[in-house]
């Protein structure tokens, strides 16, 4: 093992809660996600894989999940580094909509291709609307996204992964990255080599360290693995499950 | 006004509330304590001085009530920097001590020098002992002390001042800090001219966002003002009656 990686989704949203899309809209943690996240950070405490570095989004949840996790694994003092390169998919037209509603409204194929599609986005969010994030003053200078599917993540969250996440990992340090569903599954699609189709099936569990040992390229020596299997296991089942009614 | 400074003191930690001598013992806030970060960042929201970058002692009660306050006024995605230096000041072997005990163990006047002397130190604490920080992985590489009095935080603070604060400062960014009683008090001395005794009287209330506006040569253009004067000053003659029975 040369390089040692955490991931973490953030815990349970409020909007989570009342299942409704998000994306980049700044939503809390409920006391459920809280909860995980500090159970998240316990984990890590037990591993004895203690980060040296943690890497956020500039969103809330992100953020939050990452303050309690490593307040409970005793590395709160930890340099701390942000990018929106890290923020969940924006979610277009679609945020702040409910997910079972939409799904009522316009039906199982078309519902299941705006969440799971590789590369169909919803439709862009208009410009001005309430949830959109165009004039919000983290983005300056950014050119923030008005939709966006997978296939669109992974050019904005990989040259952070490169430039630096890895750099980082190269210094030596043990990386946590706090981040979201579909920031995260563009990444593991990346370190485990997952076609465009396939990672229509995979749900990332919140709140569930997911360690990676990588080599010298950055790539996996050997298989990934939750710190609590059998909770994570679990809990993507919950993830896919989201918008059934 | 060129530059713009907020120092917020961290909120209750379960040794103030306990009165005992805490100073690198690594500590948690108090509900009440969290409650005041909150209500410091509502002020910094309410003010309009909402910060670009946050300093941050390597101790959990000063990054906690950093992380209410800025969640509490929207800026929890600002850049985040720790250092050692803005820890509070080392209590040597007083750590962990009660308060009033102490001052009935060695009188009012031996209390006194050793909370509020400039340059007599607390006996230094014995390397390996419950409350010795000089193993913490968060130190490594850096010389611990083993005692301190306020003449030697400054000279371990002030090249933090220098180098890192002002370097965010001369960037146009309004810089929180958010530290402890004495590295402000150190701080305050040098922004404000203090001298080596009239330091003594000075003392700086828990979740008060202090301000100083800051002219090309990082000294004040002007006197500081806490966001909510009337409770700071209540505050502060808390603070000064610590230790009384």
């Amino acid at each position: 093992m040369t390089y040692t990686l955490i991931l973490l989704r953030h815990g349970e949203s409020d909007w989570n809660q009342k299942n409704l899309f998000t994306g980049w809209v700044d939503v809390d943690l409920t006391d459920k996600g809280r909860a995980e996240a500090a159970r998240g950070g316990a984990l890590i405490k037990d591993s004895g894989l203690l980060p040296d570095v943690v890497h956020t989004s500039v969103l809330r949840r992100a953020i939050t999940t990452a303050n309690l996790a490593l307040d409970a694994c005793d590395r709160h003092w930890i340099p701390v580094r942000r990018s929106w390169r890290l923020n969940e998919r924006h979610y277009g037209a679609l945020q702040g909509l409910d997910k079972a509603a939409t799904r009522e409204k316009y039906g199982d194929e078309q519902f299941m291709l705006w969440r799971r599609s590789f590369d169909t986005p919803p439709p862009p969010i208009e410009q001005g609307s309430e949830f959109d994030q165009t004039s919000d003053p983290r983005y300056a200078g950014i050119d923030v996204p008005l939709t966006e599917c997978l296939a669109d993540v992974i050019p904005r969250m990989m040259p952070y992964w490169e430039n630096e996440i890895q750099a980082d990992l190269r210094d030596g340090k043990t990386v946590l990255v706090t981040a979201h569903g579909n920031s995260l599954r563009a990444l593991v699609k990346h370190l485990d080599g997952i076609s465009d189709e396939d990672i229509a099936g995979l749900n990332i569990p919140t709140g569930m360290p997911l360690v990676y040992d990588l080599g010298e390229d950055f790539m996996p020596t050997g298989p990934s693995r939750y710190l609590d299997p059998e909770a994570a296991a679990a809990a993507a089942e919950a993830v896919a499950n989201q918008g059934k009614k």
